[in-house]
């Protein structure tokens, strides 16, 4: 499974999963436009940080295709970087990722149009590789905290879907499977668009992890039992000081998790 | 706006309200067969502990339709009162009010068949109306616990609906209103069947008291605000020493208050 990726020359096109059709069917949609690209990040076909990060640096060269004059190339990115940053407002990575691309168009502004599109796509390349092995090293880093046996509660997807690689929070959950660790989780379903139900179920499903999902206000009842001992969750961001913005719901759980000693 | 009523003398039938197809449609169901009864609460047509009480009194005389031997009544009544305390096993009213109807048909074994069913109606009729007083009375005894320009959050029904009468934990809030008290509701939205979106936004919209449905995962964002004031909820059963049962979710919503001191 592949969220999304780069297909082809600087010509190419991206294919990414639409999530939106998850899980009843898994759909690839072929994106060729900027615009279809926008919509697709818009309507949540692709979501999590960081692959509409990747999907963005991507987004920059399918909107040059067909270009070969430098200065026409140029001047369809001033038009360009803009549309996709305003793609959507809470994704930072967002932000982050068209930022990297301006800089390197204007790092390499004489460049003739053909080899700075070259340029522009061997960027997405190393951003998309980059968050492979982002995701592997958390996952590699937090492995040992999944004990055997254990008892897991997630809330949103933070896992493969919400990148390019294996996932962030979630590959810590896949590290230690592929460790031959056991352990099984309850995925809250996360209203109001289920990305519990819908990505994180049918993700552990594939994998062979079993995973049962919960309505939202029954994470309480499993942490009253003393059925969950530890909770993975994703992060829009973290601060210095450990604050963490996520997913609407994030708070409640912590409140659970912190009053029973999880 | 009445949840079930009876309609007519000893050979009548009931009206109910079909909750399941509430918002969207506000259909009465008129049953005159008691396996249309029992169907009924089991879908959760008719649901809440005081309304399926009620409901099952007057199914007992649905049962005795049409009979005027005694002997007949007793042996149709012996087969009928298993099976309607059977219909929902968490409804402890069911089993009281099953168990009151029992003890009538007992009591007055001695009468002619036609005038047990006219007692066993007047029985069932004095369970609706007790309900009605019942829950007017728990309006006035919480009306003051609700202040000026409240925010109150609200998990799953405990209103109108789920009564014969104008609600218990709702009631509060009726009577507050009819006070004309000014306040506004936050409905957890009460997954997986959709009471507080369903069900609560339909009835205090009704009575034009405020109402915002938030996803049950919400609950604790308000809460980190400093905007609830005061949370409501049904109890299935009530402990002496205070403990409660209740749906799915009230335990994380409780935890979340004693956190942040409401």
């Amino acid at each position: 499974m592949e969220t999304l990726r780069w297909v082809g020359d600087r010509d190419g096109r991206i294919i990414l999963i639409d999530q939106t059709k998850l899980p009843d069917r898994l759909v690839e949609l072929s994106i060729e436009q900027l615009d279809e690209l926008v919509a697709a990040i818009q309507r949540l076909s692709v979501r999590g940080a960081p692959a509409i990060g990747v999907a963005a640096a991507y987004g920059v060269c399918l909107a040059t295709r067909g270009l070969s004059d430098a200065a026409e190339i140029q001047a369809r990115l001033e038009v360009v970087f803009p549309f996709l940053d305003g793609a959507r407002p809470t994704a930072v990575n967002l932000h982050h990722m068209v930022a990297r691309m301006k800089q390197v168009a204007s790092n390499h502004s004489e460049l003739p149009g053909l080899a700075l599109r070259d340029r522009l796509l061997d960027e997405a390349r190393r951003i998309h590789q980059e968050d492979v092995e982002l995701c592997l090293s958390i996952g590699e880093a937090g492995a040992a905290l999944i004990p055997e046996g254990g008892r897991i509660l997630t809330h949103c997807n933070a896992g493969a879907l919400a990148t390019a690689g294996q996932g962030t929070a979630l590959s810590v959950l896949y590290a230690a499977h592929q460790q031959g660790r056991r352990f099984r989780v309850f995925a809250d379903e996360t209203r109001p668009l289920l990305q519990g139900a819908r990505l994180i179920a049918w993700e552990l499903k594939r994998t062979g992890i079993p995973v049962t999902v919960i309505c939202d206000n029954a994470a309480g009842y499993f942490f009253g039992r003393g059925e969950v001992d530890l909770v993975i969750t994703g992060a829009d961001r973290i601060a210095a000081n450990g604050d963490t913005a996520n997913k609407i719901g994030t708070y409640g759980v912590a409140c659970l998790a912190h009053q029973h000693g999880v």
